[in-house]
């Protein structure tokens, strides 16, 4: 459905365009000695949080080293690869570092949502974001050791930790998730969870499980969440989504039954969908006010490419 | 390429088939109960090593709850399902109880690799007891909590850890690779790393890093191996693949350049071959004895995919 060749530009995450230089990330002393270059810059986060800095322009996320916010408070640091040749990487804050970096003249503390459905930067910038969010958010959750509950210290600039205590090598954790548009021929089956916004409806979505394959954790979690079976499943397209740290695989999934059953801890609503209703709720012009995902989000061009496959059909 | 609809049957890990019966796993009690009845029955392994059990007319993974070995040194017990409404079940017992296990008359401990190559079991238990590895594997390393250092405890049926110290939930982790065949028209790039036996060549693959789509793990992996720069990707396959806990995400890539230049490091060898060379590994009749995966592994359905492709086109 969606086109490989060209990522939509209005979806979310996907824009990463650094060169990760991954064959870099073995050599400590050559990544100190490019953080120290006078076109290295760094993103910096408080916590989950992205500080950016006011320019005369508008607001920008890359900091030079000198510049960085109260750095000597800073916890981990990733090497994110680099941008025509220039180092670029990110700075984890302490997240109690809230309240004197919001005092600070100059720089602003913008949610990643908030980056991202408003876009006050440049989408590969903010795809970097989204990848430095996912990877220091991984840090903070993972500073001691699983296997043996010692701590353990960051190495590879950023892309492992190492346990001193037991020698385990702990590597950055990416969640695969399925999320679907379940299809009867020109309706679709949309679905809202009790935490989103009023009237707002999107894909069926869920972690998939260990020793499962996409179709079967689309088709288990279509039953589980609204009773109905599943056959043929595409992949049609997928996102990273730094919330915190997972890998979207977006479907479109034809039903081989109709009728819903929601399992109410989860789903407070789901209805099959005229592809007109669908795309009013896309377009945000539905006469009830119901509305689909924004751009941002994987599901909303699931929703948009079955349109158009309903529409060339149609037509 | 591959049918969505059908999963090949000769494809490892792809075909668990009983009901995760996910919404029974919150309730402690009735999981004992469920582990209680006479019909329930239990997968073992040693560490990552499978339990089989000789019967008369060959070997059976299933177990009933008195024939388990060595039943009161066992670890974790993970519930995996209702299979006809029967439930399934799968116990860790120490890895220092080999010995004593394979002293035992009856009882035979074969790896899974070795189960998946030989099939001495039907495929969907043999896929269960993938499922089974990754999640047992999963809390072999995972007993302390990354976040704070303290033990945690299996809850859920084995379908999460808690922290009791700093209530931190730990799910099973399931990582993203991605498996590529680099195609340029009628020829076909295959590699091999330093660790294949001699003469095997296969598919490109590697983790899917934070921040990234699958097409940009794609392209980035195959820049790394050998040097060439990819254009489309099309994802044509999935599979669980329990070494230790990956999801394989297979892709078909087109080649942009055709120089290739060997990262050491990772890959002894990479050529382009063609259709025919491809074909004759595939079947194990290359002349020069090179071979290319056998059945179990995904590569193998993605090279035999693509050469599908190739026979139609030219046909």
């Amino acid at each position: 459905v969606l086109s490989l060749a060209g990522v939509p530009d209005d979806l979310g995450f996907v824009h990463f365009a650094w060169d990760r230089a991954a064959q870099r990330r073995e050599d400590a002393a050559g990544l100190a000695s490019l953080a120290a270059l006078d076109d290295a810059r760094f993103l910096a986060f408080c916590g989950e949080v992205p500080v950016l800095r006011e320019t005369g322009a508008g607001l920008d996320a890359l900091f030079q080293a000198a510049d960085i916010p109260l750095r000597p408070a800073g916890l981990e640091q990733v090497f994110l690869g680099l941008e025509d040749g220039a180092p670029r990487s990110a700075l984890l804050l302490p997240p109690d570092a809230r309240p004197a970096l919001e005092a600070t003249a100059g720089l602003v503390l913008m949610d990643l949502r908030t980056i991202g459905i408003k876009r006050p930067l440049p989408q590969p910038i903010i795809s970097a974001l989204g990848c430095a969010k996912a990877l220091l958010g991984w840090h903070m959750k993972h500073r001691f050791c699983a296997h043996c509950g010692q701590p353990t210290e960051a190495i590879c600039g950023g892309w492992k930790r190492l346990c001193t205590a037991c020698g385990t090598e702990h590597f950055p954790r990416t969640d695969p998730v399925v999320i679907m548009l379940v299809t009867d021929g020109d309706r679709c089956l949309l679905g809202r969870s009790h935490r989103f916004p009023p009237g707002m409806y999107s894909c069926l979505a869920g972690f998939l499980e260990p020793g499962e394959t996409i179709e079967d954790a689309v088709r288990r979690e279509v039953l589980e969440e609204v009773g109905v079976r599943v056959g043929a499943v595409r992949i049609v397209a997928n996102q990273p989504w730094p919330f915190p740290m997972s890998l979207m695989i977006g479907a479109i999934a034809e039903a081989q039954s109709t009728a819903i059953t929601l399992d109410p801890a989860e789903i407070e609503d789901a209805r099959w969908f005229s592809a007109a209703d669908a795309a009013a709720m896309i377009d945000h012009t539905h006469p009830e006010g119901l509305t689909a995902p924004i751009t941002m989000a994987i599901a909303h061009h699931i929703v948009r490419g079955y349109l158009a496959e309903v529409a060339a059909a149609s037509g």
